[in-house]
């Protein structure tokens, strides 16, 4: 028997579709789990000592002969600082002048490094650059939101192989996070409480849909989970912006994103997949409404006419099962 | 220079990023244009004298035996008739049983018929049975949003050759829907108009980002066109119901439809795509403020990190450019 869920934050309606429901283990990727990729690529332009290849490096972590982490503006920007935002409004047409920031985090000297793979310790440096970006552009009055995101393999929109995330920083606030706004305010207002700390309390409560938990965070497949494997990690404590995180948050975040994508990697064979972190838009702070979280999607299924025509979903896993089954994969110690 | 586009009606942003723009036929499919399908496939459940391969048949344009076009129920649906939607709300948790109906439109008899490429008059076949199937499923009340939608090609979802296309009926208005409704109700109550009949008058207007007009429809770019070559169909009379199209009007409509596939066809060299009706939901009729359409999305491009983590949109093509590209593709008679 299918069901409709609905998600409480997003507002979205999925039909978890049970006579079309796949075994966690068929969503596997099919082609061979080692790329072989090298760990060093003469061609590449994120390879060390290429570094001339890439567009201008804003900092590093480490020094810049043995950086490790480091932030290029993108060679081929959507948006560019080089614009003011300038607004249109013609009749019915709105438009801005491409005002924004686009960079580039390459995440590791290795062109082979896999998040799934490398140390706590190397993920902690891309989440520490992340941090430090987000707070420079934040400074920037004319920028209203930040977006960083991680594009992994062909299906998740990728071009390059060696292991990058992106930064996109726009002049607008998009109209989903405006809804999204305003529904937690109204939820908070009913209630006095932050629907987002709820949904973790209820989250953690029940059990049936957690992947991992630290001390600081919490992974788990929403109950309303728009396609399989789809995954939130959140902070415990309430905060509303990725700017807050403390340095000892940074790195529990790197501990459990670790435990998460080697689940992944290890139950579904080095799936595609995007991230992206959920920030408040910059122009506020310190609100009680809004709680930002990391959001993991795995690419092993695709959009169709029922979802572009009508923003529901179809999803073909039981959320609950996907989650045991991620529970159950077992990860080399490293 | 780039530049961030706002759609009216979705309040979608975009990033129409000329500095990764590419030229038109830059999206054109690779492989071969002729897939050589044959016109019958004696093991496909579609192909006729393959009937009962089929979940029950619905009812059919032309006898039984030397049917035209079939609606049949979906052997693997994704709701399900037997259920009664039954909504449960456990604290934070909110579900419906899946109760809804999943049928599927086979809209030819031959294996191979392609829309872009058959007549107006089996274009017309496929219409009048949406239409009839639409007026159906709206007269159960527990209905409330019929999604028609077809899935052409392998990015776009489909896993059975034989062209067919879906309807699902569900008991929910998805919250993307009821956020584009108030919109369209506060910009009727502002203006006294319908803010669909004011882009299509200006679009008509521009004429820069047309494809295609008829008598009774117009086809065109959105100016804010979420990917490359998304194009909208609109009726240019005020009419919020799908259920509401004339017998001239689906006759017209199959004209624009042909028109505008052709192009994509041969302009894009077959790509896959998805297109989907948009009408109100079935609890609303003759509104002032809402405009049916339909969509069609070629699937030529892919969300990637930035999409899924912020509800905007990057649009490497130029949507003047793209509307050009098309209004210039030769289509040979028929």
């Amino acid at each position: 028997m299918s069901e409709l869920r609905q998600n409480l934050i997003t507002r979205d309606w999925v039909i978890i579709a049970n006579e079309r429901s796949k075994r966690p283990n068929q969503f596997t990727k099919k082609t061979e789990i080692n790329r072989h990729l090298p760990s060093y690529q003469p061609n590449c332009p994120f390879c060390p000592g290429n570094e001339h290849d890439t567009a201008e490096e804003i900092c590093c972590l480490g020094d810049r002969k043995n950086w490790r982490v480091r932030a290029v503006f993108n060679k081929y920007p959507a948006v560019s600082p080089a614009e003011e935002p300038l607004r249109k409004i013609q009749g019915s047409y709105r438009s801005i002048s491409g005002f924004g920031i686009h960079e580039v985090i390459i995440e590791s000297r290795r062109h082979n490094a896999n998040l799934a793979l490398i140390s706590v310790a190397e993920i902690t440096d891309i989440f520490t650059m992340y941090r430090e970006r987000y707070s420079q552009l934040r400074r920037d009055p004319r920028i209203k939101t930040i977006v960083i995101f991680k594009n992994h393999g062909l299906q998740a929109g990728t071009s390059l192989e060696h292991p990058h995330s992106q930064i996109a920083a726009t002049p607008v606030v998009p109209g989903q996070v405006r809804d999204r706004l305003s529904e937690a305010i109204r939820y908070f207002d009913e209630t006095g409480e932050c629907l987002y700390c709820r949904m973790i309390q209820d989250e953690l409560a029940s059990a049936e849909r957690i992947i991992a938990e630290t001390e600081q965070f919490v992974a788990f497949i929403p109950y309303a989970a728009l396609s399989p494997f789809h995954l939130w990690i959140f902070p415990k404590r309430h905060t509303c912006s990725f700017e807050q995180i403390t340095d000892s948050e940074v790195v529990d975040l790197s501990r459990i994103l670790k435990i998460v994508l080697a689940k992944l990697y290890y139950g579904l064979n080095n799936p595609d997949y995007n991230y992206t972190i959920r920030s408040i838009p910059t122009d506020q702070d310190y609100t009680d409404y809004y709680h930002w979280y990391l959001a993991i999607i795995p690419r092993v299924s695709r959009a169709a006419g029922f979802e572009l025509g009508s923003g529901m979903f179809i999803n073909t896993s039981l959320p609950e099962e996907s989650a045991e089954f991620l529970r159950s994969v077992e990860v080399p110690s490293s």
